[in-house]
């Protein structure tokens, strides 16, 4: 390789990011299409009248509702990856390995969200779908403090404005799926509102969108 | 970044499309694949004779269709989305949500049609199959209206023309699918060959293939 | 977009390629992997014997070998589109639709290879595996036909010899399955045979591969 | 193509490798990710009492170890793959076939570690798993070997010392999965143990990393 031009600003030293938001986006597409599964189509006969298919297709009720939740909640942490990656200039071993388990997070939730669709907000379950999630929260957190807080893989030129307002957008869901986590030993119900509750908040653009829409990476 | 080069008229500010495009391809893909695990094998005996084992997969017949079906289905509006991605220059926050309601309408297709393949035309599985198709061509729109029309996603330089081609081709779906969910509630078999109709229309390349051919993106 | 820079030849009109190939990885990559969901693990109790679990584990052995001949199938047909697709400059609306067939047939080859293992080579099984390859096969080489033959989705500068390289070796492989087919309603082992001995041929380079090794794309 | 600018040194003759990286990605994606469909819900009543839904959820404790470590291993067999990628600048035909053999054994492993999850280490088990691993492993080998050592696949400028740290790397996992594989037949926790531990020192950066992060590719 020494043969070779010199390296630009624009192409640093180390891993390129891409392959990491290949296997991520990968393995979110495959998590948030095999909620689906869990959908099972009604065990009837063939020529089953109406009314009983309808009557076991309203029985999926609880199941559909913890799909579209669960599909949701992927995407807001699809979306925080997604932010991350964009501002990395490069990754290095130890950021993989954040990210791996990050990613046996992602690849969990499909069983998490199962049981609550097959139970409902139960205590073990809400405690699993919490602590899955701070553990995905928090990847993303120790992900982007890794990389951003001394520059380690990102540009010089990071703003230390652009640096907190992702870190404050990333903390904001770690504290919410927190506080459902406390949540769940005495009131499950509440823990699962409070899960449903965070991703709202997402939707709305804040100050890193600000930040990303007025310059180019 | 401040310390990076102007940014050219071909990289614009923004998050680029381009794992919007990753994820939506990985969810296309798991979706048109797993059609393809309702079609079970027979559970006969290894050494079961060949007529019986032709007379279980004849009985596969309605599932196969509705699989062939389902993956046109898929595919038209994987064709969709990719002519609508390809006129983008960046993405924004809303543009993810709206993407996301579109991508979950297409994860619980694979429902939708496994459902029609186990009881045919059905009122309820054509509501379902009908409402899913409306939601993802309508979303669809909303995402070329909301990135085109004030050309707030796309380049300047996008002519009206091409907007409103290829607007009129993503509403063409809309309306074709809406116009078998209509018929659904008295006509099942009617409204399921409606929905199987409208794609055999974009087989054929209209205004906005023009407009593609004649100058590059 | 009509204030862009003029474009160059290495930039032309019309679609990129690079989706169709995103979702063709990802489709195949789906299809590859959910063969081995195919070997179920045996349903035994937790604490049986060592001798039971091997007892069981042996009776497997038809169906992974039809799973390793799959795999390998599918990663022939894979490297196919994988060389076709890498002499493309852009896509239209008909390539879109040859490549769906095309895909379509590659979803459906789990639920072939399933049958396979299932049954053993069986007249139907046999018929339904051939007739599949034979599509996709035919989808390749209708694909490389409409795309370079007349130029129109490749360089210009892409030579007789080398247009023709490709077909040879595409039309063999449509050959080969076509006559796995022919013998199956009379020899299903020997079409069977058929079908595992094409891709071996696929290992060696050929001219194809000159080619593309001598120059650049 | 002869029509085009002569190609610099960035861009060499021959396949490019994305391709290549993007059917891996898709493969590890669906096989990291369906690992978790072996955890299965309990099958008990919507109303079953906490208890009882708790007790069997702890059940699952072997499949979930199982899982997780199936899951590291994979990502380490992953982030090998991407460093050995990471160097190439081409590939061929044997390449491609090379990895299509890596690529199965990274299909079957979903298989195996559910066979781990359901018995424990046993002695078949723990030798399917050990093969796969060591076949795994030996292929990444047999890639950077054949794309390295003479140049083939990579730059004419990889340095003796990049090569044989990339090298060093993965054959210490070749010897460990195999060393686990000779302590099967007599000592299955123990080879069990060995599988679990190599992807521990993984987690450490080495001299590759200090060749990647020193200069760009």
């Amino acid at each position: 390789m020494s043969a070779e031009p010199p390296i630009g600003p624009e192409r640093p030293a180390g891993l390129p990011p891409s392959r990491i938001e290949a296997l991520a986006d990968g393995i979110f597409a495959v998590a948030m299409t095999i909620l689906v599964l869990d959908l099972h189509v009604p065990e009837l006969l063939r020529d089953a009248p109406d009314a009983s298919i309808e009557a076991n297709l309203a029985q999926l009720g609880p199941k559909a509702l913890s799909y579209v939740s669960g599909f949701v909640i992927l995407g807001t942490l699809w979306v925080g990856h997604h932010y991350l990656m964009h501002h990395l200039r490069r990754v290095d071993r130890s950021f993989l390995w954040i990210n791996l388990l990050f990613l046996l997070a992602i690849s969990f939730l499909p069983f998490v969200i199962a049981l609550i669709g097959a139970f409902g907000p139960r205590k073990i379950s809400c405690l699993l779908y919490g602590a899955t999630l701070v553990v995905a929260g928090s990847c993303l957190l120790g992900q982007w403090r890794y990389a951003a807080r001394s520059r380690r893989l990102v540009s010089e030129g990071l703003s230390a404005a652009e640096y907190s307002a992702l870190h404050g957008r990333i903390l904001y869901g770690v504290l919410g799926y927190g506080l459902g986590l406390a949540l769940a030993p005495l009131w499950p119900v509440l823990s699962l509102c409070c899960y449903a509750a965070v991703p709202v908040v997402y939707l709305l653009p804040g100050r890193i969108d600000r930040h990303v829409a007025a310059r180019a990476n």
